[in-house]
């Protein structure tokens, strides 16, 4: 007789009316009327075995939730059970036995605890097909990122971590103990991918970023993954802001497409993007605040989270889009290297991108003359210490360029409406939190 | 008339009699007999535009080399010239003009200063075309690495760089000042990726990892970008052994499928993978090292690097493979988690993967029961402290699996016989090097 094939529950409907053996964690039993049926996790999805003879239970007669085992038997089509089939005429195998009461129940569909229980509890707390949905959905962002922007020529780099200077101004920044001097923690790869355009003219990076927040909210995080891309020969932000929305919507299209399962889980409606997003300058965003909404911000030169709000009302109301730029930021709330707007020193060829209330993205263009980057160091209050390497990108020529950056983490909160950053992200650093 | 296409060296030669914009680096300027070529280099390739019209070169009249150029022109089919085309019926601008002496001539095939001087001025460096389709390479790997795992039901994970306790062991791990407590910098995602076997049983991530050598050799450095995969329901190690393969035969298929020309122009061979790497145990390469070489390592139990290149040879010449896998190191070289041999505590279920007299991965089977995994922290002479995070994974049931790492710039390395490791890490840190 043939050795029953090991499968996964991703295929083992394929197989219906064969022997197949499949393995994972005991997620539930239910006994009904002599009747039991196995509820097994695997590392993809969940399967039912339906077990009428106590003998075929035996192997498993310590067994508690979570333990390890393995169930060969015969797969049956059945639209209703997880997967759409089940395993009848069923052999167990003890694989590893567990016996240990769970600090919450992993086996109902909503979350049984508090999210912090669930944080301090992350390596079982991430079993939770609700936990397992939101990072499986996070691995998915990576590779769509990835994948579009390869096919639109960028170049992927791995820029260092670890830096000499805390080039994006000293405060959250971390200090490392470097063989008796000073290193800092990279709180971005902007310097580098910008270096990188006078190599490739497109690069992209994903990778951790460093921010020494201590501010205990459910909207900072000390590490999170930072989605980069920067590019060369561009006109204008204008150019950046339209290879941003390709790259947003190849990442909705993925999710869309290959992720359903999850976003169905998560009861998560991925947002639709437009053939174009709309976009308004930051001035203009201050205007229709204070005739739409009645507060006066007009004056200020930032953008406050209650403003971003009522801005993606706006838009869903007058574009029915869900996402909308703002463009020219002012000069003061931007960083040296942002490229001012033509004819108007005061604001910048710059933008935010906010979907459903918050921003989810910064980018724009930069100043590519080494000359006016000399100006904007020292407008800035910088000296030319610590870009050295930097400038000399400059001064053997560099084009007119721009780029973005967007965190991962905040894009996948905003998707899915969570309230705090720390439901998506995988072991959350804070200013409490250095564990597990 | 037809505004003129911009295009890329990439796709130019598809544009034959028509009239297209390519913009890019001035790379080199030849003249001969009164005829001005122009070699330009964008992000992707070079190009020549061949100027018998001097006003047409008027506008790069002050145009040094690197300086930043756009050229319209018809493209002409010429197999001898870069990328099978040149422009002709030339017009030209200036976008940003350079006037400097470079560190080094970009425009020759060979580098024409030490490493040290690349190093040093890496921004402009990185330039040359011989590190460009260096690095180019390495975007490659990764991409190789992480769609083949996808395929095989891997999901990606992004595990925190930050963490509370020195977990591999204390020695060469970096302090961070973390909110008034001390963090460290991951020497691996190790126990997190072990954790996320329980949760999507395949697992990778592709990220930085932080060693604090000091030594300052051609084979050390401080960060590196480390592949690592880690996979669950295993026989043993040789399961491993065997997904490794394949993400080792993918890598080279996908490099000697894509980036050809990068190879060709580096002078570089991809190792062929045959249908089964050959595989000895670390006590039989000792006494291979023995018979053949006359060297006895026997009562060791470590390999030299000097044994390494003798067992790559001995596999070279006994089984024409430029691969080779060496398992069951002894116990008392690995990590607490190391699987032991079945029947032989002193050895284990480990491997390193040889290439070319050089070890590019280590992995093995893991411990999974939580017992033994309790007993072999103490046998290392480690508390559980720490540890509470990995070990509530194994509390609620870790099944049988197993992993591997391996540093993306050390395979380059291989590849490329490159001397140095810096040769094939971007921007390069080590105990003299934080910038640029």
């Amino acid at each position: 007789m043939e050795e029953p094939k090991g499968v996964k529950t991703t295929s083992a409907a394929e197989h219906v009316g064969q022997r197949v053996r499949l393995s994972g964690w005991l997620h539930r039993l239910r006994r009904m009327g002599g009747i039991n049926f196995l509820i097994v996790r695997d590392g993809y999805g969940l399967f039912q075995a339906v077990i009428d003879d106590p003998a075929a239970l035996e192997p498993l007669r310590d067994a508690g939730t979570e333990s390890v085992i393995e169930v060969t038997g015969t797969v049956v089509a059945e639209p209703q059970a997880p997967g759409g089939f089940e395993l009848h005429q069923c052999q167990t195998r003890m694989i590893v036995p567990v016996n240990e009461t769970l600090p919450f129940e992993l086996n109902k569909p909503v979350l049984s605890a508090g999210l912090d229980v669930y944080l301090d509890h992350a390596p079982v707390g991430l079993r939770h097909p609700r936990m397992r949905a939101t990072f499986r959905l996070s691995g998915g962002i990576l590779a769509a990122f990835r994948t579009h922007l390869s096919s639109e020529g960028f170049t992927e780099i791995q820029s260092p971590k670890l830096v000499g200077t805390a080039t994006e101004g000293g405060a959250n920044v971390f200090t490392v103990e470097y063989f008796g001097r000073k290193a800092y923690l990279a709180q971005s790869p902007q310097l580098y991918k910008q270096i990188m355009v006078g190599v490739f003219e497109r690069v992209f990076e994903t990778g951790p970023v460093f921010r020494a927040e201590p501010h205990d909210t459910t909207r900072h995080i000390n590490q999170y993954t930072s989605l980069d891309a920067e590019m060369g020969f561009i006109e204008d932000h204008r150019d950046v802001m339209a290879a941003l929305t390709g790259v947003v919507r190849a990442i909705f299209a993925t999710l869309r497409a290959d992720y359903a399962r999850e976003l169905e889980l998560l009861e998560a409606d991925v947002p639709s993007v437009g053939t174009e997003i709309p976009s308004i300058r930051f001035r203009e965003g201050q205007q229709i605040i204070y005739d739409r909404f009645g507060e006066d911000c007009r004056r200020e030169d930032d953008l406050a989270p209650q403003h971003e709000r009522w801005l993606c009302e706006w838009a869903t109301e007058e574009h029915g889009s869900e996402l909308l730029f703002v463009t020219h930021y002012p000069a003061s709330k931007r960083p040296f290297y942002t490229m001012p707007a033509t004819g108007d020193l005061a604001h910048t060829h710059s933008f935010d991108l906010l979907c459903r209330g918050t921003e989810i993205v910064t980018g724009g263009q930069r100043v590519h003359r080494y000359d006016q980057l000399l100006a904007h160091l020292q407008q800035w209050g910088l000296t030319e210490e610590g870009f050295e390497g930097y400038l000399e990108a400059f001064r053997y020529g560099m084009p007119p360029h721009g780029g973005f950056g967007m965190g991962a983490e905040r894009l996948l909160q905003t998707i899915l409406g969570a309230g705090n950053l720390r439901e998506t992200t995988l072991f959350p650093r804070d200013i409490k939190r250095l564990a597990p």
